[in-house]
């Protein structure tokens, strides 16, 4: 079985294993825990910030990053569909109250003008007051262009909005745009990253800031429930990953463009590979059908909307197997289109 | 000076104040109020619902329909420009943390295909769970056709979601449909009415519905500090303002009309009237120059965006007003059109 | 049937209700509203405030002051009886989402040793932050001495907390200490008063403070649905009864102690007047009962506890009336203790 | 240094390490991680209940165990120094929104005629409605009788209330009772329990209960960020300490028996040993300098209270542990009660 479903399904390797079991630890609650710290200043000095924060999950740092830039009752603006507002369960507005305010721009980045329109006539007592612009790099598994983003962030912060860069695939972006994490990260107050998606690790992510901002969300993590005790462990295998899984996310970035051309080229059908993503278009509701035909030929993969089949490359996929998969997934299409098995 | 901002700026006629000098009156927060209770059950009546409950403001009403209708962290599906999400101060997101989804259909209502995605999915745990579709009739002043909304508030509830209308001017929806308020307020589990607005009491708006979803309100509005001792003074007013004052809101909407079609003859700009309102078409960011220009003419309005301008024609206002108000528009217009006082 | 209850059961006296006839109002959405204006001034002066508020009850104006000087997750310090935490049906849970810390002294203050307690070791990531000390006065119709509480409101300031006073019955303190109600409101930041308990007004309380705080209050009181239009109907009650209705008190307080004193010496229970108020102890289980078959000879008033039935004197109950209630208290008593109809 | 500050300061032995190491993971956001499925399998089981939920802290077990079992503005009741409401940073008020109820009774427990009195005139407005009792066992280190706890938890069940335990240290508990963990959870809905206080594995706790509230509890725990990846990781150490150091807390309970009586010997001052921790009272405000002295002595403990120091024996803490730390904290007490050294 492959598994392209995400690249959250990466098992940790035996030398992550290995530093995991040697870990040196202690109590992080009373900061004690000495891998964990060298892991979050490791973070913190590789995205440009002052200080870094781990949690448990993306989502954590993504919504400690909402609960400690913005108030009750604030909006934070944001794509329609962003992971923040999206697929983080209606967290956001759960835990800091906040009001979504959502663009919906194809390049994942507001336009200027929609900025401007909506930093005005913000003292209206019917409004809520905007707070906080939240990006996301990769979007979709886009790498978004660093000046455009920058661009938003610098207006929104002009009129007083506080900016973050969802960044759980940011070392992706990083990778595909030939840029230092730290200048994906550059013009946003805070950043959340990921250790356990392409880096590969079993747990963690943080989130990155000043030293304010950190402080106050290292407070809220506790609020959470987010607060470990001997946490080194796992974040000896974040760091194990940040220290030598950086430099192979090319890899997975040209074994996603090699699936997407063995895609079309085999099925005819439209793919389109995003640093480690591919994108598979199909007709209108076909897409469930396929993904559990490739499924049954060996490949894993989610539909993500009624016409599109996500596969994420990662880790574990070497050479071999995008042969296989694009095998697997040319033998499932072809039956599909030919018999009655087709549902 | 002729003011057309809104239809909230009405004061009370003599006999409305009257009608409260002599009302009988009751502590209400122990359910003794005479007085608001006829108002809460010829509302209900009205509305064809079991059951309304007299609060402070619309926004009110909304904000408790959606707590009584919502659990933290669930779905509101509302349209992007909807009072309930837009204008309410981001109350949705405080007092019931819901997460709202948005859509943005020009006639106020979502079509069937977007229910039917929105409806799907709804298991997975980094999504909300869809919980409640609020509509709303009038929606910037335009009457909604029936059918229409009752077909979204059936297939929302089909996949087991509650359904709110607000009907803030509900009764010049009726009006202009030619229905009675029951047929508005037909398919929904609750609808909040205004009585400050055509109606032209001084205070007051309701939440009508079921039984149980009402008993919940009434003690949800304790708990937003909207229980009120001998409001029955005021109920009065609202009282005297729903036996007196609907069957007029068709001289509202005919002056509008008429208003509409002079502004466009005397000035050549585009003058739509929806109901008691009137929309003008400015060229782009003129919207908030002109509604100056017309107070200094004596005729107040508000830009409701920069190239749109809202008049709302009530109670206060007369046939002499609208020519006059005509005159005043067209004078301004052609002032800014000439000269250098033009902003 | 001679109605003790609560204060808060009057009806507006013909004067009062003229004046509201004749009010002029406006839409105090926009700020236009002269009546309420000219309450909210004279409140403010009459506090030693810089601003006030009026809002549609008591509950709300607390749980403004709570909302505007505590944020979520911090302490609010308060008496384990006070109205804020516990009549307030968990409200400053909801809207503030504060964590209640108790305390229980007899002289409704918190000893100093106690507040610097709580004051320290507030860094740890274990504990909420302190923001705010509520103290109420009168409290169960104590008039609580000003030194006490201004020693332990100047402690809290001295350790960053905010101060809220409950001042529901502001004006019965007032009267009964012999002080300006500015004095009693002094050394807090905001108060709470009521124009509907004593002073006889159908509807409305208002918050006092500075002119940040209340502008914040202003902008949380549309949060909470509580912003009305032409407010100045009942606004002019308000006023009503500030202006004509504050000496008064004095009156109601001779009464209570008038009925304390009749009711012992007629039945031998031990009956405390406090301000407007008289505390009758029964035995342990008895004070329903009582309470009943006060109703039955023509007295209402609550039992708070199984021991104990509070009456509560206000503006439409004369001399004569304290007669015939000590008359129909006695006659009560009597019969509980003689027959088999006791329950 | 010999660390009694708390039991959460065990490091992984190499046992529990090799454990980690070898375990077999899987992504566990989608159900796939073995280890962790057999965690909570073991520790359902264990405690009696029908499933469990793994969680990064003891804080999130007990916040979810909340939100899962109260709604907004309903009241949860439970001791005044109880961790849920004293030492989670106020997180049941952010999260759940619940306002607390407090007893203050000596033995952990509340009395019947309290929570009769409590479960009475819910109905009223004012008032929050109850929603569950929290009891806590161990409490401050003591053992608290089962009939006593079940008793209340039945009659809370009685009144429509639910019933949690915080369990962190259910493990000394049981074994200081001499009854089985699913006997101390018994009679509650929801428990809680910490893999990493004397069980000593770096990471996690639970949650157990009905398969109904678990299942809205795993959905909640996504909510929190708590969801985590290759969680099996710090499973696979969890479940080591589980499976073999359940047997060894009566040796931590033997220790801090022998360390109470041997501390009082040295020094006369009163220490009482409650399972592992021991308490020792200082006089007034002497209680941070001792803490002090030892640490100076090599000896680490906190001081909980002005006049109370608290230490735990744990994992690491062997016999001759006791005898160093006895003879440390007894050469403190003597070099402060004798010289200018005294802080």
């Amino acid at each position: 079985m492959i598994d392209l479903r995400s690249d959250t399904v990466t098992r940790p390797t035996p030398e992550m294993r290995r530093a995991m079991a040697e870990a040196e630890v202690g109590d992080d609650v009373f900061g004690e825990d000495p891998t964990l710290r060298t892991l979050e200043e490791e973070t913190a000095r590789l995205l440009g910030k002052e200080r870094a924060l781990f949690v448990p999950s993306g989502h954590m740092a993504n919504q400690l990053a909402v609960y400690c830039s913005a108030r009750s009752g604030e909006e934070v603006w944001a794509h329609a569909t962003s992971h923040v507002l999206g697929n983080e369960q209606g967290a956001s507005s759960v835990l800091a109250r906040v009001l979504p305010r959502t663009f919906d721009s194809p390049d994942a980045v507001p336009d200027d003008a929609l900025l401007e329109r909506w930093a005005t006539g913000t003292d209206d007592v019917h409004r809520a007051r905007p707070a906080l612009l939240c990006l996301e790099n990769t979007f979709t598994g886009r790498a978004v262009p660093l000046a455009g983003q920058r661009r938003a962030a610098a207006l929104a912060r002009a009129h007083g909005l506080r900016t973050h860069l969802d960044g759980a695939r940011l070392w992706n972006a990083a990778a595909a745009l030939g840029a230092a994490p730290a200048e994906v990260a550059e013009g946003f107050d805070t950043v959340s990253v990921c250790f356990s998606k392409g880096l590969g690790a079993p747990v963690g992510s943080a989130l990155a800031g000043d030293a304010d901002t950190i402080d106050r969300a290292r407070r809220a993590r506790k609020l959470l429930g987010g607060g470990m005790r001997q946490a080194g462990i796992i974040a000896a295998g974040a760091l194990y990953a940040l220290r030598h899984h950086l430099d192979r996310l090319t890899d997975d970035h040209a074994r996603a463009a090699r699936l997407a051309k063995g895609i079309t080229s085999t099925t005819g059908l439209s793919a389109e590979s995003r640093t480690n993503m591919v994108l598979l278009s199909t007709a209108p509701g076909k897409a469930p059908g396929h993904a559990s035909a490739f499924a049954d030929q060996g490949v894993r993969a989610f539909a993500i909307a009624p016409d599109l089949i996500r596969f994420v490359v990662h880790l574990e996929i070497g050479d071999a197997d995008i042969d296989t998969a694009i095998a697997g997934i040319g033998a499932a299409v072809m039956t599909r289109s030919q018999g009655p098995a087709a549902r």
